[in-house]
């Protein structure tokens, strides 16, 4: 069994090779640019622990993890297209770095790539990835649009927005676990559990990062700290204290929110304060980690075998930054 | 064994039905719009052809028939949006009806759903056409590519127009075909020639449809005479002038792309005239249709069973519309 860190660098060492061909270069150069951007690495490494949850990690689930990658980067170069966000760790979006244009083909040729990893997946597994990578990836379209359109409605309800955020984030960890686990041979209960043990982990994963986003410190947590409360972004906090705030605080929130004085974090911090939303926050990220941590317990295996999901949980949770 | 209108209609009324769930509508809802503008659906239907060139049609044929016709709409939306078109078979296009981020995200899903039709074929086969298929809209998306790079490039030369234009039609048309005959069990080297047969037949298409952009009959064409040389577009004609005709010629030609004159288009074709460019391009024209028929003789399979497709081949490329 490997920890998350060694699975890293295992993975890191395999993707960190060229995806695509030469030419075009004006096609592919992007591609190429956007992937050494880096990142975490959380999903296929979840792809490969619930493959090593059921038995050794086996060549597909390397296959299957790069598709996975592939993936997540298609969706953030069409993503940051459509939130016009001129960065990207820091680094130029595509479509700054080059244009529009190209961000979008270089996206639809990313995603395109993808199908090319899943199909050196044994064929006996074949058919059953394609459609949990297909179901998978239809809703990430799907909570990107609702994302979009919850930005241009008054009243998100809680349940749309976990809902939301659901099908935005949390389906693709949990579908990068059961991948992983259907490789290993896996049963259709113990796929079940950790598809769930994912989806609630991200969930109350998104909840931590709302949380940090206005109670982080700045240094630990790498971005300001009220980027979202700036933004008028809808999140888990202020869904709360617009359900919850009384009259006065209402009023005052929306002066804020229309406004946009100077000391706009500070004021609506005072309010997330004298609201209790932090305490409220992490009960609710509690509660789906304890779901979380249910369907782990559930799924069939020795229970050392789970250590090293159980470490990761806490930690992507726990997290400060 | 069927003719292309018999199939047309076969295909039509199997995939005029709805192929998206229903939420978010603002999501599926512009998916829908975009199929109901129609098409000849040329691309699906080869691939039954394809199929029914070896065996009679299998279900398997439909559902990658419907890949490759969502495939194709796909690209339409994404070429759109990149070549800022208004209309699409006269009707508004998605980014204009919407929004361009709601066709970026409708075209994602709807590559997305195409995998969903793939993952419908009998096990056996799925590698084989899910290898086919990727290559192919890898292809199309680097024909895209290449499109956008030539309106910057000052030469272009025949043999690059070729391999763009390869890329961005025929590469659909032809792999349409050979994925059909996969399907209907054809070994290796008939698939070769019904590829072959189908790319230079989608070649000499394209020759056909940059002459009738120029010597057409608008009424017959369905579109403006002379749209190819307002836009300054690279054609196989224009490319054919630019490097045979006179110093004279040559500056008037020049002079015709900086000042857009209104009697542009009859002076430059005046031009065309002048140069014979309408002999050269039947001449080139037939030049593939005949390496296509070349391919087409090859297929080991009885003569009677190819009428169709040399009736569909003739009618392509002897359209005056």
């Amino acid at each position: 069994m490997h920890s998350f860190k060694d699975l890293t660098n295992h993975f890191s060492e395999r993707f960190n090779t060229t995806h695509f061909p030469e030419f075009p270069i004006s096609l592919y150069e992007p591609c190429n640019y956007f992937l050494t951007l880096g990142g975490k690495r959380i999903r296929p490494v979840l792809c490969l622990m619930g493959n090593e949850l059921f038995d050794n990690i086996h060549e597909d689930a390397y296959n299957a993890a790069t598709a996975i990658e592939l993936f997540h980067n298609f969706s953030l170069i069409h993503d940051d297209i459509m939130d016009a966000a001129p960065l990207r760790r820091g680094m130029q979006t595509i479509h700054t770095k080059y244009n529009n244009n190209t961000a979008i083909l270089s996206g639809d040729v990313m995603l395109i790539r993808c199908y090319d990893y899943i199909n050196k997946i044994t064929p006996k597994y074949l058919p059953k990835v394609l459609h949990l990578f297909n179901k998978t990836a239809r809703e990430v379209c799907e909570g990107q649009q609702l994302d979009m359109d919850f930005e241009n409605k008054q009243n998100v309800s809680l349940d749309e927005y976990i809902n939301m955020i659901s099908l935005k984030t949390s389906v693709l960890i949990a579908s990068s676990l059961e991948i992983g686990a259907v490789l290993g041979g896996a049963g259709e209960g113990n796929c079940k559990h950790i598809y769930e043990f994912g989806r609630n982990l991200g969930i109350a994963f998104q909840i931590q990062d709302d949380y940090l986003d206005a109670f982080g410190t700045a240094e630990k947590f790498g971005k300001d700290i009220g980027g979202d409360i700036k933004q008028n972004k809808k999140t888990f906090l202020m869904l709360h204290i617009l359900a919850n705030a009384n009259e006065k605080q209402k009023e005052e929130i929306n002066y804020l929110i229309q406004n946009n004085p100077s000391d706009k974090v500070t004021r609506m911090l005072d309010i997330y304060k004298a609201c209790n939303v932090d305490d409220w926050a992490k009960e609710l990220k509690d509660k789906y980690l304890q779901t979380a941590y249910h369907h782990l317990e559930e799924i069939a295996v020795l229970s050392s075998r789970k250590q090293a999901l159980k470490e990761l949980a806490e930690f992507l949770v726990a997290r400060e930054y």
